[in-house]
């Protein structure tokens, strides 16, 4: 059965990928995906803490950031300690990794980023997410390290898929737009926007593609919106001159 | 509130005491008991990676065996990797916390013991509890330490006592878009699509409007959105001649 993917974003040290590794297998999850991390790869010690877990880390894709390696991805959760002040729905692992299962149930690709250990995702991952994930500790001392994070999401996944099997949803004709689908589709707005003029002033402009940059994600697109989007765009600016 | 005492039974490695008071101490839970362990007590390598829970181990007790460690509880679980055949009745850590609640609830003590790291609980103590929980892990690969054994429980425990919320939205300060918000967007995107000719053949038009309008509300729009994407629009038009 398709499984998430666990995305490890810019991990430090190789005992934390080699823990999270043992953390997933331990629930019966293979498939991770690692950006950028501090050391290289691979990582001797990685594999080293990894022991009986080490093939995930031999299947483990590299990226060097977020677009790509959750490309293929309809629906991307982002975990972190602290709310962000970004409007996305906000899911507790129970609920994050039931919405897991009912989306791979119908086929689609589901992928969960984990940031770096010391700092956690920075708001720029976050903004690729379609929801965000957090695990609800005590606030006095919120202290999930990176294993035990990849731990506690695998756990519900696992409570998931064995507890409640045979559940899953009916899906209408349409497919859902991939995070790649709606990248482009942003990549186009931002590009358009651009040109007109709409990020103003400067110093706004990284906040203002952020914003933009949520809204898209946030909406759950099937690929004909972002055909019809596409097409409202190409149409708004047909005659301002530029190439398409 | 009375909280479960988690017991750790005969523990080796002094960091992994610490550990698992910080997992404890992440879900609120601080009553920490140790039977026997290893390298003596107090011990400096628990205190060093405890860090921020090191308040668990200050006011944690001591104890010879299973039977004095208890000896206040009116029900005990103990948390074993493999089944031991014995005759008692098997929990998840989620029905074996919800139980614990439903008991300390009644002012009832509920202890919880954990076993030396390699080993696990030996048959003599288990024979102390009244009820098992397993972790229902992969078991081509069951291999839960100490603290992630520890963290599970703890939450677990901490699901059971905060509610269950499942989703909800961050809001980051804006309100949902009301229906008037959507038909005024809605409007403004036709009126110019109209004029930039995006309606186009003729007898296609009702549909694409409606395809249009559809998508709109199928979103989950805020006011904030609403509010870029009427200035997304503007921009976009901007220069090519016609009232705002």
């Amino acid at each position: 059965m398709t499984q998430p993917a666990f995305v490890l974003v810019r991990p430090q040290m190789g005992e934390n990928i080699g823990a999270a590794a043992r953390a997933m297998w331990n629930f019966g999850l293979n498939e991770m995906r690692v950006i950028a991390p501090r050391d290289g790869w691979p990582n001797p010690r990685a594999a080293a803490l990894a022991s009986g877990a080490g093939r995930l880390l031999d299947s483990a894709t590299l990226h060097g950031d977020v677009a790509d390696a959750v490309q293929d991805a309809h629906y991307v959760f982002a975990t972190t300690a602290r709310p962000r002040g970004m409007i996305k729905p906000v899911f507790t692992p129970e609920a994050a990794m039931r919405k897991a299962r009912a989306l791979t149930g119908e086929g689609r690709k589901v992928a969960v980023l984990f940031g770096p250990e010391r700092a956690g995702l920075e708001n720029d991952d976050i903004t690729r997410a379609n929801g965000i994930i957090t695990v609800p500790v005590n606030p006095e001392f919120p202290s999930l390290n990176l294993a035990q994070c990849v731990l506690l999401m695998g756990y519900e996944w696992q409570r998931e898929v064995t507890e409640r099997a045979g559940e899953t949803l009916e899906m209408a004709g349409t497919e859902p737009a991939t995070v790649l689908d709606v990248e482009t589709l942003a990549e186009h707005y931002e590009r358009r926007l651009e040109q007109a003029g709409f990020f103003f002033p400067e110093e706004k402009a990284p906040h203002m593609r952020r914003v933009l940059r949520n809204l898209w994600s946030r909406m759950p697109l099937m690929r004909a919106d972002v055909q019809l989007l596409h097409g409202v765009l190409r149409q708004l600016v047909r005659g301002r001159g530029g190439p398409e």
